[in-house]
């Protein structure tokens, strides 16, 4: 084998020539042993001196020989800028002399793709930290998170990253899940128009996307992280695949698997998932990314591997491309696999040809790649910080008000809880500080993250206390927050979770939760402040929703702030006095007191009746609710007409006006139900969701064209159809409160509909 | 068509002649209305007179009636006796009344089959009341229970029924479903030993056993009842189907569909469970029976069937022989669609054949058939009650012990608690006082049911306070309590359930518990009771398991009685004084405090790991756990060697001696750990288990046959396969306490087996 050092003027390195026949043309100059290197990950943080060093973890078994790697090359870079505060500038500078190093030492010198999270924004310091997904799901605004994801994705090409980790498709099931903050909601048309958004927004700005997890993750067993998956193939094709479709047909170009096992087989090992699903139906010709451990996990967690070289072979065949964030699996145990028969190299092959052309498509692979560093750069300027506060903005949840909110001006206001001087309260367990903070819990910031009481304070005559932490605290702490509101004409009870890692906080990956009632003394904290007899408006700061029935009939108002990011004070504060209306819809149905999870609206009816079971599922407050200070007048729903051919559109037309004297904005929703068809379905399905933004005195029309491919399910036989026969348009301001209910039949002949069906309604004004 | 009487000469009616030949010679003669007539249930009770009256119930359109009806015959009478406290000597009258009414009212004078349900003995006024399932499952004695089953089968043959609606084989899989107390437990290979003792007991009695509920209930999502079930394919054939296989050839002679919908598809329109894996798989020729009123329901709540026509059509042609209690569907609505050709009449041949030939095989066909009625009758002989007492001793688990147990003779006890001084503590939500209880709140119990006051008084000086009841009560009843414990050298509590129906009690049919907190003030009055200082013994009559954890530190023992049946507080007085020695087992896992359900001891490896999740799903009391006073002592393990044929035996020898001056028993248990297998598998999983009891002094060889089939679950193909390979058999106490890990390796090829595979280990001593 020549092992002579290639030379720019190869073939395959001519930007011109054909993408296919540049990496067929250098797989056959390749030696497995190269080849493998282009199939896994080396976790490389930049340490505070700018110097690339390996990660140290607790499942990679010992600091890797970086100079002797890099000989055979290395295919991927991961968690580069994500693991240490470290100037982002120097990062990309440090990023670009390992990259120029991989590209000297090795025989083919092909730049390693470099991947990041970036779920709320770029997971780098300094860089702009933006709500996280509950919130985009709040939005309703596809369009937004688009322009968020775009930005997003500049960061990131800006310092030569390629691959960003997100966005999080999931949909939740169990809202005692601790990943519940990462999901756009529980419902899949929300969480599929809103992740692809985001997708086409990285996309646009060259980033790839990577959809994750493949598929179940979200629905483990008693929502705790990582157990196994309880779900028929139907459930699995008409709540949990749909987002992906979405966002593959949006520009996706990797897909991560879940770490759960589905019905006993894990995602990781799943050719009919990751191969026959996934490339054969789909056509996604993309990469196919380990989540970080999942091949070893085949072996050392699942038990469905005899050893790493068993889990190499079962996932590289199922279809996993890349193993991240090691060579656990991929590297010495599959070249020993391959060399000895035990796995077909053709597999190799397959996988490399995927990373190699998106390498090829990437630039990575012409002759006058170099790294490129930018002169300066301002992660979180004051564009990016705008559009971080309009997601925040758009997101926040008024719950319920009777009147208090907004906030009197000059109210003397007892600002108290565990979140009101929080600046981690605004932000997810994917954000750069609370990220890294499990290693090192000093990090800095590294972007100014305002608190509610900070927001609070040049509007209002401010007292504060702790009251308690978000877990723990004494009798002491609450009777102080009491005391803070004996001057005062209402208190801002700010309440939530502690966002973090595996025991870190109370909501993020790993902290999941047993039950739904707010972390720690809150809800006795809540009951002090509630016995002052002050008007209280609990701010809801947390990464999933809590218990408040039992509050509920004595609290003034209630917000959702979800995780709103280093604006999302700031936004709260103008939701609170009033300078902004209340904008957002919930994602996530708020439990009442007492109902079980796993539960969402998502329903077929026997698991939405209360007459059958002690335990009441109605929620206390409904997915897609959210009030406004000035609610937009429903003139007129109407469609088209009542009869709806299978394969045509069906048109709603829904008049609004607002009769108020600023401007304001109504999240109009369309629900399906369909009474009878072979299988039990959702009692209630959204099936197109839009925001309208009217000006003060305006009237507005929204035209909604729904495909009748929208009325689709999984029937007996397991495959997706278009039935004939009556059906309701439930048309309304959430999945409880309908404005009209438009009553359809399809005609025609049951059609079967697949990947390529209408997958979104048209909108038109 | 002909309209006369038909005579006893008829070919159809000789007993000499074979049976399907004279039910298809019956069938011919038939007109569909009476074909039909044989295919529906009548809910009939006995009133206090003794006269049958149509059943009023809310789903019931309107009174029946019975003499228009009992023209076209009456294919099934329901719940003759179950519904109203009648001496059940003129009950039986009664129905032999109504017997003779259809026989001499009908064309072909043919009677009804007679139901009844008989899950905690037969379900009639003064009939024995015998311990719950959980109870059964506690026994770990599969023969004590099939005696039970003969004798409860006795008891209904001698008043003129032939079908018990029992048992249920559910496996518990989530403890806050209300019916958790009706299953034997949430492992498939004790609730199917239990279990198909009891049917092979039943049947042994010429009674038809009704297996449900087939299948899924008990996975219902939340443990709402009736909710939709999640599950896959792989959980539902390796879990929730081998209780069915094995009561199934144990002679079972009837299915109940379950109520549920499984990934969409209710069981009661599912051809593919009812007719391919049930009839063709199987080859189970009994009848299958509808859950009452659950045919209605694909129409009326699982939204799959347009009407109650439509409904009938799926349900008899997926393979519901039998609606039962009404004829809501089957009666004019299956007549019409019949008749407008919508439904196919060879289906309602089909399942009319079944039904005559289980008539045929009764005797109901035959020309001399009369209803017998016996001279007297007592339901709860000296007999029953001591086979009801001697279940209730060896289910009874002593799960905690500091020594404080047994009570010193003539100590000074404070028996307090809601559960101290009830009656209705003893007893399921099956038993007829509290299943009638429903209807008519002062139904009088009908046998005598001491309290565990009761029992306790004539051994110690006791003083009782109630404290709280079950749900609500106040602090100056939990003050009582306190004060009742002045004197007493040691507290009993006993708390736990009421069992009832649909919001009648916090355990049983429809109520379900949001948590596994015990219900109402019960966790105060033991936090007070506790504080007393004084030594606290926890005796818990419930439905399913509580949280425990956090008392636990400070109790000196505990005791789970589950219900124990009318003989259970004299049984529990004596595992108390130390007369008896606590036998039981746990069939079902003690979640520790914050642990969240869904979760039972079956779970794969990632199921059970608490690193990975803040919510550590760690058991406090495992599944088969339960101390003794005298504990034997494991002289030895062995297998008969390492190497196991794939279609071979493993011999496994367990020696235990007896080093107490009392009798004492061990349960013997064995469980597979599969390292390594296609699919994630349960980290452990019990196949074999026996109950040795030891004489003092003596020493006691169990030997158990281990086929490699015990071995097999679904591969990733969905076929059933036993693979080659190493595996542990851990042989203990209890799932989590291992005394010896024997390590086998299975040789040969992989088999794949079927329904006719080894489902059972050999025991001899």
């Amino acid at each position: 084998m020549t092992t002579q050092p290639t030379t720019a003027s190869e073939p395959w390195r001519d930007p011109t020539a054909d993408p296919g026949e540049r990496v067929r043309a250098l797989m056959a100059r390749m030696s497995l042993r190269e080849k493998l290197a282009q199939l896994y990950g080396v976790w490389v943080g930049i340490d505070s001196g700018g110097e690339m060093a390996p990660h140290q973890h607790e499942f990679v078994d010992a600091a890797l020989d970086f100079d002797d790697l890099v000989r055979h090359g290395i295919g991927q870079l991961t968690r580069v800028f994500g693991t240490r505060p470290v100037d982002p500038l120097i990062g990309a500078h440090s990023l670009a002399r390992t990259q120029r190093q991989i590209v000297s030492s090795s025989r083919f010198g092909i730049p390693a793709v470099v991947h990041e999270e970036c779920l709320t924004g770029l997971a780098a310091w300094q860089a702009t930290i933006y709500p996280a997904p509950l919130s985009w799901g709040a939005t309703f605004d596809p369009d937004l998170i688009r322009r968020m994801g775009e930005r997003i994705g500049q960061t990131m090409r800006a310092l030569g990253v390629h691959q960003g980790l997100s966005p999080v498709l999931d949909v939740a099931r169990d809202l005692r899940w601790g990943r519940v903050e990462e999901t756009i909601g529980e419902d899949p048309y929300l969480v599929g128009t809103i992740g692809s958004a985001y997708v086409a927004g990285l996309e646009s700005a060259g980033i790839i996307a990577t959809l994750k997890h493949f598929v179940g993750y979200s629905a483990s067993r008693a929502g705790r992280n990582l157990a196994p998956v309880s779900a028929g193939p139907r459930e699995i094709a008409d709540v949990l695949l749909p987002p992906f479709e979405l966002a593959l047909r949006a520009g996706a170009r990797s897909v991560m698997n879940a770490y759960t096992d589905t019905d006993g087989l894990p995602s990781a090992a799943d050719a009919s998932l990751l191969t026959d699903l996934l490339r054969d139906t789909y056509g996604f010709d993309g990469t196919v990314v380990a989540d970080y451990f999942s091949v070893a996990f085949l072996h050392r967690l699942h038990g469905v591997a005899a050893d790493r070289a068993d889990a190499a072979g079962q996932a590289l065949t199922a279809g996993i491309d890349v193993e991240l964030p090691t060579m656990d699996c991929y590297g010495e145990p599959l070249l020993a696999a391959v060399e000895g028969g035990a796995v077909d190299a053709a597999a190799v092959d397959r996988a490399l040809e995927r990373v190699l052309r998106q390498k090829c498509e990437l630039g990575l692979l012409d002759a006058d790649w170099a790294p490129e560093v930018p002169e300066e750069i301002d992660l979180d300027d004051a564009e990016s910080r705008a559009l971080a506060r309009e997601v925040a903005e758009k997101s926040i949840v008024l719950l319920h008000n009777d009147g208090t909110l907004p906030l009197s001006p000059g109210a003397r206001v007892a600002v108290v809880g565990p979140r009101a001087d929080a600046a981690g309260a605004m932000l997810g367990c994917y954000s750069f500080p609370l990220h890294v903070g499990v290693h090192h819990p000093d990090v800095p910031f590294g972007v100014s993250v305002p608190t509610v009481l900070e927001a609070l304070r040049p509007s209002y005559d401010v007292t504060y206390a702790l009251g308690c932490p978000v877990t723990g605290g004494d009798d002491a702490g609450i009777a102080e927050a009491v005391a803070a509101c004996a001057d005062a004409s209402v208190c801002v009870a700010v309440l939530g979770d502690r966002a973090g890692l595996f025991g870190g906080g109370t909501s993020g990956e790993g902290c999941d939760a047993p039950d739904l009632r707010l972390p720690g003394r809150q809800e006795e904290l809540l009951d002090a402040l509630l016995d002052t007899g002050k008007p209280v408006v609990v701010v809801l700061l947390s990464g999933r929703p809590y218990e408040l029935s039992r509050q509920l009939p004595r609290l003034a108002a209630v917000v959702a702030g979800f995780y709103p990011g280093e604006e999302g004070a700031t936004a709260l504060a103008d939701v609170l006095s009033g300078r902004i209306d209340p904008a957002g819809r919930l994602p996530v149905s708020f439990p009442a007191a007492g109902a079980s999870q796993p539960s969402t609206y998502l329903s077929a009816p026997l698991g939405r009746r209360s007459e059958v079971s002690t335990v009441d599922p109605t929620p206390l407050f409904p997915f897609g609710h959210g009030l406004s200070y000035a609610p937009a007048t429903w003139l007129d729903v109407s469609a088209t007409g009542s009869v709806w051919p299978t394969d045509g559109v069906c048109r709603v037309r829904v008049t609004l006006r607002n009769d108020h004297d600023r401007e304001t904005s109504e999240v109009v929703q369309v629900y399906l139900h369909d009474p009878v068809a072979e299988v039990a379905r959702p009692e209630r399905q959204l099936i197109a969701a839009r925001r309208v933004t009217l000006a003060p005195g305006a009237t507005e029309v929204l035209d909604i064209g729904l495909h009748a491919d929208l009325t689709s399910y999984t029937g007996r036989a397991g495959r997706r159809q278009v039935d004939p026969g009556d059906v309701e348009l439930r048309v309304g301001t959430s999945s409880e409160q309908i404005v009209a209910t438009l009553h359809c039949t399809l005609t025609g002949p049951r059609r079967h509909v697949g990947f390529d069906r209408v997958l979104a309604p048209e909108f038109s004004r």
